[in-house]
């Protein structure tokens, strides 16, 4: 009998190490391939998206509909199995656009409606609207050349054209975003009495795109109404002017600033098998602009990393780190959840070795940008021949994630997934940010992509001597 | 006076010498900048397309579209300051759909339309439809299990799945096609009165997607209409089928073969400036199917291939070798456009040493696939870093395109363009290929990136000794 069972407990001993000498035979093209092939044919994103942005739709920071997404993602957290799931409070502000935005103008006896939107943090207009005569300029730093006598009273418009070729069509946004941001704080030190702002969108149709925009510190009583305008309705405003300087254009706005509001940051965690107090964080930010329903801005984001920590899962692998998904509260206007995750992550001294962020729309990914040490990115840029078969190949160094900046330190290695970028601003901040224009397969390959970088950066560890790293592991 | 003469001459010819050092001191580098900065800033391939599925539409082979698109392209290509422009005659089949398709099945009581369309070549139903029970298969090839007994006066219902794991997905398409095509030959063999096929799709919607099939040898008599299903409604009949194995479907078509009618191929040359008898052929099909306007299949390739020409003459490029946009027609459903154009080649003697296709749609290019020696692609590959500010990073050896495949043999190269494959199935030979799914900016690319390649070809020839190349040219 004993005989018996020490031969029972033999082969149940070779049984489980065959079993576990199995798992870790598995190379790790092996496990990109599962990762992969479970988010393309079991994948659970664009369910959520479709959810998120149908049910829920737009999630403007401080909105009732940004409070359903806190506890829909919570909720749906939850049903993975992860071992910790909570909602980390955050205050954040409240803007409210108000009544649909109105603008016209009048020229040579021609009545034209044009489509604009408030930018984000505008006062309104008063009640009855503003009406006055446009100064046109390619850029805010035109101002202090024209100077008060040509500006004083009337609405600045800045028509910053886009650097179409640019292949990296966020290199174009960077160059205009200022515009956006600085536009009617610079004017109204001129007297201006609003201002106007060309969208930042990479084609010619007629959504306005907002996007935020400040005041620096210019007194309250010096704050002027903010408008973006569809780059239609730009070309034409401003081919009116050159036929007529004198035209009147008219804007209403009826947006408004409340107090911080309560909200959260959304947050799972797969606890680490071997090292539990080593973080990597995967996410996106729940919040979206209004006027659409944040599918792209940044509902990918959200879905596709609240899918990685489920790809892991599904795909059998065991992280030896702790793994988190931060749904960021409030990048739109504010960063105040990601402040506040890097704030709380400080206070408790959590060692994070690893972030990355899903914050550039819902394409076709094609790699990452790394914001780390020169010697880190030769290890990960040695990875890059395990995403050849996913056509997975910009791996350079670069821009993270606005969410994830505030973790930023020596140590930190920090990364951006970087999908095709020639249809986001297409889109970007206005109304035709909608899940209709989101591929799902295009979806559920950036999810498997940042599920493989997690996976290898969990297996590899951040040391740079790899040897150590090694033995460590 | 000599002298004086003497100097200006000299002058003269240094100022002649330094003129072509200059040019020819342009980097390949600069030229490829050249070549995108023009394509997305003054690129003409969108407007085309435009016209092209917007005025015009769908273009079946035979049909007054195609003539219109005929006499479009040839006089756009005119206005460009070719050398020549010409149409190269070539029968053509007709085949036309009819009146729109009738589809329902009667179950448990419930009454269910079905999206269907004939596929291409298609025999139609009686007038008063086909209504019979219906077996479902995986594939043709179960059938031969079940024998006639099983089939005999039913509808064969091709449910084959589509292989969503497959990154690329033409592999997938590539699985699949071969139901579309043999399915009714198969099925009326044992005695079938009509089949339905899956659509080859990626995606769950209501689009039926038609396509080329073909009868084979089967006698005239024994030929049974064949039709696409939409996907969903593919998933809505299976699931029926499992409930009640004797529902009856019905199924109308009024398609019709008629004799071949005459059309063109549309061919516009740039005559080469050392090498006019070595030719380079860039191209697309000009017909599409009928059902949407064939903006991705294939007037993006199209309106690529005339926009190469007119790139070339921007930049300032003086090709060596004669470059020749080929508008192929019939590449749907016969292909004649293709093996005209080779047959002619071959008559007339013509040296053509490359040829590249773009007929993938009009989607962000990733870059090509090239069929030719190993010796060949190691000198292509090695362009390849020229490639990367553009994000074109896939060059790999593989398959060029329908229309130029006549034209193989020992010396030429072939090559296809590779675009971002993942929406292509949502769209191809559906409703919804339509100008509206098309981006400029990536149709845009794919014109940069083919000029690109033609250019380097042009440039240093497809000799793979690269010394004698140097000293050739």
């Amino acid at each position: 009998m004993n005989k018996y069972f020490t031969s029972i407990l033999r082969i149940c001993l070779i049984g489980i190490l065959a079993l576990s000498w199995n798992v870790n035979a598995q190379s790790d093209e092996d496990v990109l391939s599962t990762i992969y092939k479970t988010s393309l044919t079991n994948g659970q994103s664009y369910a959520w998206l479709d959810y998120l942005s149908n049910t829920i739709g737009g999630r403007l920071s401080g909105s009732t509909d940004a409070e359903l997404a806190v506890n829909y993602t919570k909720a749906e957290l939850e049903k993975l199995g992860l071992d910790k799931v909570w909602l980390q409070p955050v205050m954040v502000p409240k803007w409210v656009r108000g009544q649909k935005e109105k603008a016209y103008f009048k020229s040579l006896g021609t009545h034209n409606n044009v489509n604009i939107c408030a930018l984000g943090g505008s006062v309104a207009t008063p009640n009855d609207g503003v009406k006055a005569k446009v100064v046109e300029v390619a850029t805010y730093k035109d101002l202090e050349k024209l100077g008060e006598k040509n500006i004083k009273g009337k609405i600045v418009f800045i028509n910053r054209s886009w650097k179409q070729e640019l292949v990296n069509t966020f290199q174009a946004y960077g160059g205009c975003s200022v515009e956006r941001y600085r536009g009617a704080a610079e004017a109204a030190k001129y007297g201006a009495v609003g201002t106007i702002v060309r969208s930042l969108s990479s084609r010619l149709d007629d959504y306005p795109h907002t996007g935020s925009m400040g005041y620096g510190d210019l007194p309250v009583d010096q704050r002027i109404p903010s408008a973006a305008i569809s780059t239609n309705d730009a070309e034409k405003l401003s081919k009116a002017l050159k036929k007529d300087n004198n035209l009147e254009f008219y804007l209403e706005m009826s947006c408004q600033q409340f107090d911080d509001v309560q909200s959260f940051n959304v947050i799972g965690e797969i606890t680490g098998s071997k090292f539990p107090n080593e973080y990597i964080v995967v996410g996106g930010h729940l919040d979206s602009w209004d006027l659409g329903d944040g599918a792209h801005d940044d509902g990918a984001g959200v879905v596709q990393s609240m899918d990685v920590l489920r790809l892991l899962v599904e795909s059998g692998i065991k992280p030896k780190r702790s793994i988190r998904v931060v749904l960021f509260m409030n990048e739109e206007n504010g960063l105040r959840g990601g402040r506040k995750y890097a704030e709380v992550a400080k206070q408790k001294n959590e060692k994070h070795i690893f972030a990355l962020e899903s914050d550039a729309g819902g394409f076709t990914p094609r790699g990452f940008s790394f914001d780390c040490s020169d010697l880190m990115f030769s290890k990960i840029d040695a990875w890059r021949p395990l995403f050849k078969p996913y056509l997975i190949h910009y791996f350079e160094k670069g821009g993270s994630g606005a969410d994830i900046g505030p973790l930023k330190n020596d140590d930190i290695v920090l990364a951006g997934l970087r999908p095709d970028s020639q249809r986001y601003f297409d889109h970007h901040h206005a109304a035709n940010d909608t899940f209709e224009h989101v591929n799902k397969r295009e979806l559920e390959l950036g999810a498997a992509t940042m599920t493989a970088l997690v996976f290898l950066i969990d297996k590899y560890g951040t040391e740079t001597i790899s040897n150590e790293t090694e033995i460590k592991d």
